[in-house]
């Protein structure tokens, strides 16, 4: 493109202080240096990661910043040292990124990458590697994709090309929510034919979860909600039946375990809330059950009473959609 | 023998009240019922679940009772039903009964049965099923065992024949401590050849637990225990480094993720303390690390921060050496 090798001004979405507003800001975005990839934002979503850590959790120097980490676009230029992406592909940013070369990308086990985030400090492109600055200030890139803004500039490591023919603003949501939530309940709680699930929360990742629960087989899927005018949607991506913590008087994982003989095979977490954690933990079923944190938060403790892990409940997290990645299985 | 269909009177340690001694007393035990065994108990260890009871645990309502679950004896009597056992039969009572018919039993992912002890409450021998009375009053069953005394009456879903040329003193220690550190090893935490493990807390189940990692082929097995004495033998059973945490001005987590680049592939809790819980879960690899809870305790919260497990751990517990059965894969 014509604006190859040169800075381009654009507008972005800047997050100057902890707790404030963003402010929509022209802001200069300088070409890609080595091994990165400058990507014009086409679709950006907003997740409640985004809003985690602009209201709680960034570090003082992180800012000012640009959030974002959920979207798609195409490739205006790349960097020297860059061969699988050109000009004019479709790509999503990913916040994990994949070298493909460390212990974690070369195990089927896990997603991440050990140069990705980890426990939400440093990640592959540092505050000293931003190329976007505003009034002079370098602002400091977020997950690696700051795709609140026209044009952001990513490593190529953190980058996945799509279809040519994938509609930019609906795969945006490929970019953390769908595949959060499904990955989440297809690899990571490898939700089973004829299981009862149960899924906390019905926002993108909750949504994309209950689909998970049933592309995988599951026979209920409860969907648990304080905002019951989200259950029609849980029912079109097919949740079964339809629970508001509001209208009992007892705790919610009382009511499953009543409604299922027990409690439920397998819960997914949705909503990043600490007490919502230990209620879907303690939704499931003893002997198997299986609790995936899929919510982000890291304010407060998880807690729950020993015996809930000793009489056979795993209590497990996911992130990005867990474990297989493609091409593995 | 000559005292079938008799009551037996023998000497037991009973359980008058909580945070009492036990007191050596005549008790009388009555021969069994319906389904029920009568053994002589050879051998009995003492577990600190025993003490937790005793001291913390037990309900107001379940003293006076015969505490003791780990054991081997001989089958006195049986009672009117029960053909898989006769007189003579070398047995080791169970603390998880196998109905062989609930869902539980059913099912090849845990050891449970829908009659065992579920949270501590309930159990197949119920207070008023009790067979022994000492000064006129009923002794509660405890795990539905019983085996402070040289006497005591079992349903036969919690017995396993055993080998008649079994040296009883020995094989006791299969009734709890070796199978459940053992199997939390190797059914529970699945550890795999070449994989770095720790196993907290070196006493019976941390020993056993020390003995599966071995035998799973763990490359390195650190042994963690604030008392140095108990190295010498966690060597004898296979571990290859030791650890005293009280050697270290830093959380024994940060120790062992400076020792293996991160963390390790598995830890298992073998202490019973939710302190030590939370530093077995931490000093996991993120990824895929697995923290597995063997000691028993349940008075306070086990605790964490959501990104422990968000970022790749899992948090799960054993009982009984969990999952497989004898007979199942």
């Amino acid at each position: 493109m014509a604006t190859a090798g040169k800075v381009i001004t654009c507008k972005a979405a800047v997050a100057w202080e902890p707790n404030k507003p963003l402010v929509i800001e022209d802001i200069e975005v300088a070409p890609p240096q080595v091994a990165e990839i400058r990507i014009k934002i086409v679709a950006t979503a907003v997740c409640h990661t985004d809003l985690y850590y602009l209201l709680e959790s960034m570090p003082k120097d992180g800012f000012p910043a640009v959030l974002g980490h959920e979207a798609a676009g195409l490739v205006e230029s790349v960097g020297p040292g860059v061969t699988e992406f050109q000009s004019g592909d479709k790509v999503i940013p990913l916040f994990l990124p994949q070298c493909r070369q460390c212990r974690f990308c070369k195990s089927p086990k896990t997603n991440q990458c050990e140069l990705g985030v980890d426990a939400g400090h440093g990640d592959v492109m540092g505050p000293e590697d931003s190329r976007l600055t505003c009034k002079g200030k370098k602002l400091v890139p977020f997950a690696g994709t700051s795709t609140f803004s026209e044009f952001t500039v990513v490593n190529q490591i953190s980058v996945a090309k799509i279809d040519h023919a994938a509609p930019l603003d609906k795969v945006c949501l490929l970019g953390c929510g769908v595949s959060t939530g499904f990955g989440a309940a297809v690899n990571t709680a490898k939700v089973e034919p004829g299981s009862t699930c149960a899924v906390f929360g019905l926002g993108a990742i909750g949504l994309a979860a209950v689909m998970g629960c049933k592309f995988a087989g599951a026979k209920k899927i409860f969907a648990v909600d304080i905002n019951p005018d989200k259950f029609k949607k849980a029912k079109d991506f097919g949740a079964t039946h339809f629970l508001n913590p509001k209208d009992y008087d007892k705790p919610i994982s009382a009511v499953l375990a009543e409604l299922t003989a027990g409690g439920v095979d397998y819960a997914l977490e949705c909503v990043g809330n600490v007490g919502v954690m230990r209620s879907a933990l303690e939704s499931c079923v003893k002997g198997w059950g299986v609790c995936v944190l899929v919510g982000w938060t890291n304010m407060h403790d998880i807690t729950t009473r020993p015996i809930q892990l000793i009489a056979g409940r795993t209590w497990k997290g996911s992130f990005f959609g867990g474990e297989t990645r493609v091409g593995q299985t």
